[in-house]
């Protein structure tokens, strides 16, 4: 049975040890107050949902993954992840780090960042579902108007209502100036949008009440190319004056992909039929928002590699001691036994060590990129929200393309170190490397990473 | 849609203007007559069965799987997969490099190689059915008495008979002295085995009218270890006097594994219950026998891994030349289009390139391996038959890790090419990432593969 042990007292070797996060904070006046006990606590309590409630749906859902019903366009997820879903809402864990004005516990983002380390290493196809909601709150949040941010952040930040980021069509991914989804404005000053959207992960779901899609799309006049995009709200079901639901918006999954992992999170085909929609910042204007969501998701996907390579390790770990096979090198080390625990085996402890550094190391770098992403918005003093920001912009693509590469070498590494048993599903490490195998492509490949930070 | 496409001309650019395999084969007196015409009219059929015949399997088959009715013990494999195998059998392509002796056509192992390597490409899992048999074959070849040879070469020669490898059990892989199968002598000079094997790959299936398996089992007086193993004919059917099925024998499928990949191919936990075997070489000599057919595996395995790359970088070049996004760096170079194809992108160039460098580099390497194990076994000249073995002893496995490593990268990359399309399966590249990952572990992992070298 695999095994996951949330990583407490690492994480508060990098946060208090290492990057004395507390000292950092004692300037930025929204979280002076936040002290080590306090962090300390809630990830304990954080790593207990982790391990407890979203660890044991892991393998289930990915076996069992979602279904479309092409009558209704409503997706099952797995069985419990939706039940697990509730749990996460009513723990209060999809507010932790939000702005108190929406409901949320303004929280540092730090430590957001190691509750959803642990949220990842147990399930990341699970994990997904909100964790796409955090970039989307964080557009609406720097580009949203008044009127959308109270329409939508509260829910958003309850996690009442789930997010979606809408950008890659068939034919394009990377080069989303080649978009085709078209925006229409309405004499109310709406737009009805029209298109396909592919790889469109938590796109449908049955977990929240309400989906709010972040849609790329092209006005009439837009000029062509890159410039030429606008970012829309198109949420599933339209939201009434009084915040209840209205009607079910023309905007559905029309299909889910048969993908190599990450079986439990419905990647929607997304169809756009006359969709209601309302425009996110200025019109052409939308990669500014966009580019909000995607950084905040790019350092999310370095996350998920990040959780990936501390759970294969743990397991790998707990394997190598286990498994016994052949002496070592240096005389009988278990003279008990009739062989050694392989981890006696240099080429096995290579593996571990190489995954534990993997893990050590990106902990350190993705908790850092989280205490600058904290600094780069709330530091009192101006040149120190620039600098970190700059600093983080340098990062990014660091996190995402490093931690990601990492991750599926340390998952390849870790499953190597099960030999035979390794390939088998029972074991939950081949699952690791399908998992993780999707953290190189998506949010940007990792090529374009490496472009990205030239 | 995926694309094979049998590189006949470079096999035939390594065979006959690299290697000269035809003046290699001159001075073997049963190889003297065969000629470039011949080994090439040979493999453009080959070709057309491996791309006509077996690919059109490899997703379907992937998908489908393998299933073990429990009550019967009997398996089915995917649809369509025993009629390719009858259509191989029938075709003659099983005893393509088998001795004339037993009915086989003679022809040098490079023919099989190369074969093999356009099989592999289009279907792992299938091509894993008549691929352990060739292994079982050459042990018995080797180390089989003449009444065991009468009985079971004819028919494993022809493909009527397949054959495994029985060697893995629960608690022990690489460290075969744990064994603990039982073989009890028996009167009439047969011996009665008793134990569990597992990850026995093309285990049970429904595709041959016999199986016959070679399994390592310990006589009740063995010495402890490696040095008290002896191998043993297990076949699925006791074969009667007159060449005739008889009983069914005590050996069957106990369940199949779930895997990561190979889908197609039955992996199965194999239950000996008194199952009646005869001894294969010396008692407690059984490692020997075990050799011929380990080593054999191994070529194999790196030849398998071969076959991905080669299929996985085909289908990445038609990709890179079809899909456009973005422009080139250096100025547009598809000015009719509102995009320039992917393979303009220096790094699209470069996994493409590793990946070709790995499959032309790793078919050199194979080719001159099978070149060397034919001289090995049929040069007139002594010294040459040794040295040859020696080289060979040394190449081994370097073709096993070198090009499964290398396999499973190049698959990673190929993947990569595709970007989000990569990790969806109907475009196939994830499958190959899959199935090309067993590859490192099964026949000895990659790390006892380097310790063998050194």
């Amino acid at each position: 049975m695999p095994v996951y042990n949330p990583p407490l007292r690492d994480m508060q070797f990098v946060m208090h040890e290492v990057l004395k996060v507390t000292d950092e904070f004692k300037s930025m006046p929204q979280h002076a107050d936040t002290d080590v006990d306090t962090i300390n606590a809630v990830l304990e309590e954080a790593g207990k949902f982790a391990s407890q409630v979203i660890f044991p749906l892991n393998i289930s859902g990915d076996t069992e993954g979602c279904q479309l019903n092409r009558d209704t366009h409503e997706v099952t997820t797995p069985t419990g992840f939706k039940e697990a879903y509730k749990t996460y809402v009513d723990g209060g864990w999809a507010a932790l780090s939000c702005d108190p004005e929406y409901g949320g516990q303004g929280l540092p983002l730090v430590v957001n960042q190691c509750l959803y380390e642990m949220m990842n290493s147990a399930n990341q196809a699970w994990t997904m579902y909100p964790g796409l909601t955090h970039g989307a709150y964080a557009s609406l949040h720097t580009h949203g108007t008044p009127e959308q941010k109270a329409t939508y952040l509260h829910k958003m930040t309850s996690g009442e209502w789930t997010g979606t980021m809408c950008l890659t069509e068939p034919h394009c991914g990377t080069d989303l100036g080649l978009m085709r989804t078209k925006a229409e404005p309405q004499p109310d000053g709406t737009y009805k949008i029209t298109g396909n959207k592919i790889f469109i992960s938590a796109g449908e779901h049955d977990m929240a009440d309400n989906i709010i899609h972040l849609v790329l799309a092209r006005l009439p006049d837009a000029p062509p190319g890159i410039k030429g995009v606008s970012l829309f709200i198109v949420p599933k079901f339209n939201v009434n004056a009084d915040g209840t639901l209205g009607e079910r918006n023309g905007i559905y999954g029309g299909g889910l992909e048969h993908k190599m992992g990450i079986h439990g999170n419905a990647t929607a085909q997304i169809v756009l039929d006359g969709a209601v929609g309302t425009l996110v910042g200025q019109p052409n204007k939308g990669m500014q928002g966009m580019f909000v969501m995607m950084n905040a998701a790019r350092l999310g996907v370095g996350n998920q590699s990040l959780g990936l390579t501390e759970v294969a390790y743990q397991n790998a770990l707990a394997y190598a001691k286990d498994r016994i096979q052949m002496r070592s090198l240096t005389g009988p080390k278990a003279k008990d036994k009739p062989a050694d625990p392989i981890i006696v085996h240099p080429d096995v402890r290579r593996m571990l060590l190489t995954a534990k550094a993997y893990a050590e190391g990106g902990r350190a770098l993705a908790i850092y990129s989280s205490v600058l992403l904290e600094k780069s918005h709330n530091h009192p003093d101006e040149k120190v929200r620039k600098d970190s920001d700059e600093m983080l912009s340098l990062l990014t693509p660091i996190v995402k393309a490093f931690l990601t590469d990492n991750g599926y070498q340390a998952a390849t590494m870790c499953q190597q170190v099960f030999g035979g048993h390794g390939y088998i599903k029972e074991w939950g490490m081949e699952q690791h490397v399908r998992d993780a195998r999707i953290n190189m492509i998506y949010e940007g490949t990792n090529t374009i990473q490496s472009l990205d930070l030239l």
